[in-house]
C-alpha cells in the first residue's frame, strides 16, 4: 500500500500540471495576488504515521480557511455542545461571505465555515482563551510538531486593510447580539487565524486525528473526543468546499476544507489525512488543481467514504 | 457481528417509543394525515445478504421524497453525466419546495432532492422511457425483489388534487425551459413516484446495492454504475434530509434520504442498507423517531463514514 | 389652454420618433411580437370632457397591465376595504412577476398591480360577479362610451399557451390558500383582463374619472368613490411602472399604469387623463417612446403633482 | 383659508390624543428611549408665509432620517444628476436597513431615504464640502430662519455607540467600492446628521421651498432647482415612509418623510409645508399619531396630491 500512495502522488503531479494555467490567483488582498501560478505540493499522512509527500509539499502558505477547522476543534474541545446554542450546521447554499441568510435568519450563522460563522467561533473562544491568537499557534504547532509555525503578517495587515466585507459581517452579528466581545478585537483575531502560514506537510499533520478518532498517530494524545471528530468531518463534507460541497463530495468523496490561499485538507477516516497546495483558484475559490489532484487520488486509491 | 444488528435493532424499538408522542403527522394531503403515530418499524441488509427487521418492517407506507432516490438511479442510469446539464448537485440551503432560490438560479433547481429537481429529473426519465410510472415500478420490483410493489392511488390522487405549490413549481420551470415535455404530465408521474408503497424490508433491499459498489447482492447485476453510486450516496449526504443535512451528518453521519412518509432510507457503504419507520416528524420532516433510531444505530454500531 | 395641449402633442409626436429604434418589442407570447415598431399615438381628456389626439389614437392595441387598474376600480367599488385583506399596498422593488416576495410574505401579493396582486383581484371579483370577463367589458364600455371593446382572443389564447409564470403563481397562491376559485378559472379571466383591445383615446376616457374624483365628466356618474380614487392614483404613482416606480415619478411626476402592448395611461388630478402607446420597451417593460412623451408633456405643460 | 388650516390643527390635536398609548417608542439607542410618549405638536408654513401652529410645535426633537430630505437636497445642488451614478430612485420593498437588496444590486443602494443610501450621499458630499457636518447645520439655519440649530451631541454618541447595523452598511457599500472615503468618517457625519436637534416649526420652514418650486417664501432665494425640486418630492413619495409608502400615499396622498426620532414632514406642492411630532411609533417606525394627524389633516382641508 505504501509504495502505491508515492506512486499515485508521483503521477498527480504530472497529470495537473495542464490545469494551472486555468486557475485564478485570488486578488482580493495584494499580499495573495503575489502567490506563484505553477507551484504545486501535496502531502498525505496515514495513521500509520507514514508520511508521502510531491512538490512543493514544504513550502508555507496562507492557509485562509482552512484554519477554520482548528478554530472549530479548539471551540468543541473548551465548549462542547454549547457552542451551537449561537451556530448552525447546516450547508448555506449561499456564498460565504454572503449577509443575505443572515439577515433572514436573525445573526446565526449557518454553520462554523462560512466567514460569519468563523466570527462566532472566535467570539467563543475568546470566552475561554487568554488569547486566542496565541493558542491557535500552540494548537498547530503540536498538532503538526513544528514549534515555528507562525502568522504571516503581511497578510494579516492586509487582511484587516480590505477586509470591509468582513468587517460588515462583524457588525452585523455584533448587531444582531450574536458577538459578545470588541468587534475589532474579534476581526484581529480572525484575521490573524487566516493568516496562519503552514506547508501541505503541517497541515496534513496537523489534520491526522480527525483521521484517527481524534487521536494523534504522533503523539498518541486525545486532540479531539470522537463525537466532535465526527461532527468536524460531516460538517467539512457538508459545509467544507465553499459553493462546490456537492460536487467535491461526488468527485473527490472524503471530508474536507478549502482555502482560497490555495490549500485543501481533506481526511479518510480511518486510514489518512491529505493536503494539497496550488494557488490558481476555480470559479468558487477552491485550488482548481488541487480538486483535480484530490479526486485523481481517490479514484487511484479507490478509497472514498461513499 | 450478526447477532449485535439484531440486538441493536431490538434496543431501538424500545429507546425510540417515547418520542412517538412527539412527532407531528403530515397532513398537507389528507391521505397521509391517517398513518399510525406509534407505528415502528426498522430493516437491515448486509451487503452479504443477511437481513434483520423490528417491528413492522414488512408494513407498507407512502416513500414520498425516498423515491427521488429511485429516479436518480434511473436517470443516471439512462442518461449519465448529461443529466446535470439542466440540474445542480450542491446544498440547498432553502425548504425542499421553495421557489426563491430556483427564481434566483435561472430555473436550475440545486439538487434532484428538492422538489424542483426531482420534477427535472421525471423530465429526463420521460425522454428515455415509455412510461416512467411503469418503470418505477419495474425498477423497484427487481431491485426488491418483490412483484407486487405498488403505488398507493388514493395518495397519488390527493397529491394531485393539493399540490399547488408543486404545480407551482413546475410551471415555474417551465416557464425558464427546464421542462420540455407537458406540465401535467411530468405532475402525474411525479405525484405517483411520491406514492409508490413499499416496506422498510423492502426500501432497504432497494438500496442496498448503493453501499455495495452499485451491485445487488441478491442478483449480482450491476443497478449502477461504481461512479453513479458514489455520486448518489454523495447527494443523499449532503442534500438528503431537508433542512437538517448537517444535523443529520452530524448526529447519524451516513447517506440517507428521508420522506415525509416517515420513512428514512440510508447506506453504510461497503456493509449495509437500513430502512426505517415512524410516522411522527420533527419540524424538518423528517421521522423523528427514525432519525433519533438511526443515531442510536450509528453510534451502537460504531460505524459512521466519519 | 386648449392649444397649448394640441401644440405640446404634435411637437411631442415629432419628438419620440428617434427614439422608436431603441425600443424592444415584447416577444413572451408570439401574439404581441408582431406589434409596429414604428406606431405612435397619444391622446390627452381633459376632465372639462375636451380631447386631443396625435398620430395613432384611434388604433387599438393589447392593454396588457392597464386592465389592472380597471380591474382594480371594479374590486374597490364592489368590495371596498376588505379588498386589502388579502392584498397589500406597497411597493415591491422586485420584478412584476416574481414569485420570491410572494414566498417571504406568505402568498400575501404586494400590490395588485403586480401579476399575483392582479390574480387575487380577479378571485375576488369572481365572487362579487357572475362573469368577471363580460363584467371587464361592460366597466370598459361604459368607461370609454364605445360598445364595441373586445377581447383579442388571439392574444389571449397566447397567453394561456405560454403563461407559465402566471401559473405559478396561481397555484402558488391557492397553495397559500390566497386564491379561493379554480386556478384554470382565474388564469381564464386574468388572461382575457391582459387581452383587452382598447385604442389611447378609449383608455384616457376609461381614465379621466380618476382626474375628476371618481365621477365621469361624459356621463356624470361616479365611477368610483372618492377615497378609492384617491386609493387608485397613490397606488399607480407608487406602484404602476414595474421596476421603474421611482423614476417615472422623478421624470414624468404623475400617476400612471404601463403595460407591455407598449401603452402607458396617466393622471393629472383635477386637470386631464392621457394614453400614450408605442410598443417598443425600455429594460423595464415600459415604452420608451411613451415614457419620453409624458416626461415632454408634464415638462412643456408645467403640470405634474410634485 | 387661514382659519380652517388653525381650525383643522386644533381639532386634529385633541383627535389624535387616543392614540398615544399605542405608538412604541424607538429604543434601539438609549437617548431616544426617553422621548415623552403624549408629547404633540403640529406647524403648517404656506407658500404665503402664513404659520400655523399646535402643541408643541416649538420644542426641538431627534429629526433623525428626516435629515436624509436635507443632505439630499444639499447633494442635489452641489451635484445634481451625477448624484444616480452610484444611487438608485426606486422604492426598495425592504426594511430601511436592509443588507440583502445591496447584496444582490452589487452595493448600490436603491435611493437615498433608506440608510445604505443615505450613507452614499453623505460620502458625495465630503467630496463637495469642506465639513458636511457644518455645511448641514448651515443649511438648515439658513432654511428655517433660524440660527442655534444644532446637533444633540447625546443623540450622536449614542448611535455611534450602538450603531452596528450602520457600521455593518457602511463596511459593506465600502467593500463594492461604493464608498470613497474613509469609512468611520463616513458614520461621524451621517450619525451627526440624524442626531440634528429641531422643532415642527423650523422644519416646516425648512420644507416650504419643496412646495414653492425650490424658492424660499421667507428669502426668495432659490434654495433647490425646480426640477431637483421636483425629484425630492417624487423620491418622499415612492420612498419616504419606510415600509408604509403605499399606505401613507393611499390614506395621506402627498410627499413626506418620516424618522424614527417620532416626526413626519411632507409637502403639498403649491400649497404648504407641514411637520407633525409624536414619538410613539407604528410597526413600520413611522410616528403613529402623526400618520394619522396627517391624514385628518388632508381629509379635513381636502387637499391631497391625488
Amino acid at each position: 500500500m505504501t509504495a502505491d500512495y508515492q506512486k499515485i502522488l508521483d503521477h498527480i503531479a504530472i497529470d495537473v500540471r495542464p490545469s494551472f494555467a486555468r486557475g485564478k490567483i485570488a486578488d482580493y488582498i495584494p499580499a495573495l495576488a503575489a502567490a506563484p501560478r505553477d507551484c504545486f505540493g501535496m502531502a498525505v499522512i496515514c495513521v500509520s504515521g507514514d508520511e508521502y509527500v510531491v512538490g512543493e509539499a514544504d513550502r508555507r502558505f496562507s492557509v485562509q480557511s482552512i484554519s477554520k477547522v482548528f478554530a472549530l476543534n479548539m471551540a468543541l474541545r473548551a465548549i462542547g455542545a454549547p457552542l451551537w446554542d449561537r451556530l448552525g450546521r447546516e450547508p448555506s447554499g449561499n456564498p460565504f461571505n454572503s449577509l443575505v441568510q443572515l439577515e433572514y435568519e436573525n445573526g446565526v450563522p449557518r454553520n462554523p465555515f462560512i466567514n460569519a460563522g468563523a466570527l462566532v467561533v472566535v467570539d467563543r473562544l475568546m470566552d475561554v482563551c487568554a488569547d486566542p491568537k496565541v493558542a491557535m499557534l500552540d494548537f498547530v504547532r503540536e498538532a503538526a510538531g513544528c514549534d515555528d509555525i507562525g502568522f504571516d503578517q503581511e497578510v494579516a495587515a492586509s487582511e484587516a486593510a480590505w477586509g470591509y466585507r468582513n468587517r460588515a459581517l462583524a457588525n452585523f452579528l455584533k448587531g444582531f447580539g450574536n458577538l459578545r466581545h470588541d468587534v475589532d478585537e474579534v476581526l484581529d483575531i480572525y484575521f490573524h487565524h487566516c493568516a496562519l502560514a503552514m506547508s501541505c506537510r503541517e497541515i496534513s499533520r496537523a489534520f491526522v486525528h480527525l483521521a484517527n478518532g481524534g487521536i494523534s498517530p504522533r503523539t498518541g494524545a486525545a486532540v479531539t473526543k470522537p463525537e466532535h471528530t465526527k461532527q468536524v468531518n460531516a460538517l467539512m463534507l457538508t459545509c467544507g468546499l465553499y459553493d462546490s460541497v456537492g460536487d467535491f463530495a461526488c468527485r473527490v468523496g472524503i471530508p474536507g476544507k478549502s482555502g482560497v490561499g490555495g490549500g485543501i485538507a481533506a481526511v479518510i477516516p480511518g486510514i489518512l489525512s491529505i493536503c494539497v497546495y496550488s494557488p490558481g483558484l476555480d470559479e468558487s475559490g477552491n485550488s482548481l488543481a488541487g480538486t483535480r489532484a484530490l479526486e485523481i487520488f481517490t479514484t487511484e486509491s479507490a478509497i472514498s467514504i461513499f
